[in-house]
């Protein structure tokens, strides 16, 4: 099943995608849909207005999950990355936090003002959606609460990344990380497809998702010992190798940049780099 | 004025505390409370029914925010703290998350599963709530967004926080850090109080809070270029010198501590660790 939020002139609403169109569920988004028990029962069933799909704007398409309660962030977990960081496989996955007020819908644009895009680069991510309260996990009851998958790019300012020890600050500015388009029901995704990150059409980041070092069900499970993962919350599962900040030059997205990070049988987001004065 | 959410029976009340009585306020909480734009004059002429604060049982005490959408802390932000971890002064703030799971009352005990209390430390720090959204502002502006000021212990698991480059997941245990017990209102706190932590009965930190090295108004207006700041949302400013981890040897909380968190003039969170079988 694919599910994905839309935006209307008055209010978001929830779709379930079939055939080339999109049917209403009668809730609001996403988010919504996932706090109820039922989800995957009341989203199958959905019988709402049908729009067929070349109908809808792009502008039309919000975040799959508008503002999720968490946002886990995972780094170094490819191990194609990894490598070409400079660092040693892990024994722990690396963690960090990035808030709702980052997201935006998967065709919006990358609008940020210049001091913000000086050293940007592009990390094209699985996200890993929950869809029932995990806490304290094992593997396989952690497998279980993950409702599905979709495509985040965990834009990295890389100057205020690194002016600290701690990465949170690059990785957490106001509408940087695109979300979408769809989820994917996690028994309709298998997890060893293509992850793509193109920039004006030239493919910079290319790999294959069973690369990761840590997979999602054992992050839901290690998060969940933690904190208590929602419905809704998001994981982005890390980044494979080809980010810009690693190549010699350096070589980071500047205004008017198209970027374009797809997951194989889930969905492209397409997102134009805009930079304004300060 | 003095402001304080306490649990009743049938859900959390806001109070303004006024000579040894807890007046209603007509609002759930100091979150709800800060999310009307005259909250300060709605909080001043609240006239509700009043408990006397005798009669106000310590576990009734609620997080002074129950649930913030963003506690953002700051480490690295005393000179003395600083020096002691063998750092030098920096020219950006250190900041990192936590989730709003990680909160708990004023007086409630800490209760923790044994594998996250193996190295349990102590970071007594001085809270800075939001009171009007916060973007962009310069400093001047930035210290008009802040509501006032209480008191948070950002207690550290330093094993997993130094599992991985990453401090996020020793930093955001759940249930994991006391918060309150009041919030004193801007224009009723000086900064330059004393901020002291003390481990049954032992004076482990203590530090006047202008030791700071970003101050509440520079943290903010830093902090709003990232990302908007909500009314309710919550900067964890740092901790002195003196926790636990930087002693040779280490010395980590255990079960049956008294941990006590005060900064002068705002109040005492005292909550005692309890280590539960895994």
């Amino acid at each position: 099943m694919r599910l994905a939020t839309l935006r209307t002139p008055t209010g978001t609403v929830a779709v379930r995608i079939d055939n080339g169109t999109a049917v209403e569920l009668g809730v609001p988004d996403i988010g919504a849909l996932l706090a109820r028990d039922d989800w995957k029962a009341f989203a199958a069933a959905g019988a709402g207005p049908a729009h067929p799909l070349n109908s809808i704007e792009r502008s039309a398409w919000a975040p799959v999950v508008p503002a999720p309660s968490k946002i886990v962030c995972v780094g170094l977990n490819y191990r194609s990355h990894i490598l070409e960081m400079g660092r040693e496989l892990p024994e722990y996955p690396t963690l960090f936090a990035k808030y709702p007020e980052a997201v935006i819908g998967p065709y919006d644009p990358i609008v940020l003002p210049a001091y913000a895009a000086q050293a940007l680069d592009w990390e094209g991510e699985l996200a890993i959606v929950i869809g029932a309260a995990a806490r304290r996990l094992d593997r396989d009851a952690a497998a279980l609460a993950i409702a599905g998958y979709s495509v985040m790019n965990d834009l990295t300012m890389r100057d205020y990344q690194y002016r600290t020890p701690e990465w949170f600050q690059g990785k957490s500015f106001e509408k940087s990380a695109p979300f979408g388009p769809v989820l994917v029901t996690a028994d309709d995704y298998g997890v060893d497809t293509e992850l793509r990150t193109e920039v004006d059409g030239e493919v910079v980041q290319s790999a294959i998702t069973d690369d990761l070092v840590f997979d999602p069900a054992a992050l839901v499970s290690y998060i969940s010992q933690i904190f208590t993962l929602n419905p809704g919350d998001v994981i982005a599962s890390g980044t494979p190798g080809g980010v810009g900040h690693a190549r010699k030059p350096p070589r980071y997205l500047v205004d008017g940049n198209s970027l374009s990070t797809s997951v194989e049988g889930i969905g492209t987001l397409v997102n134009q780099v805009i930079v304004e004065g300060d």
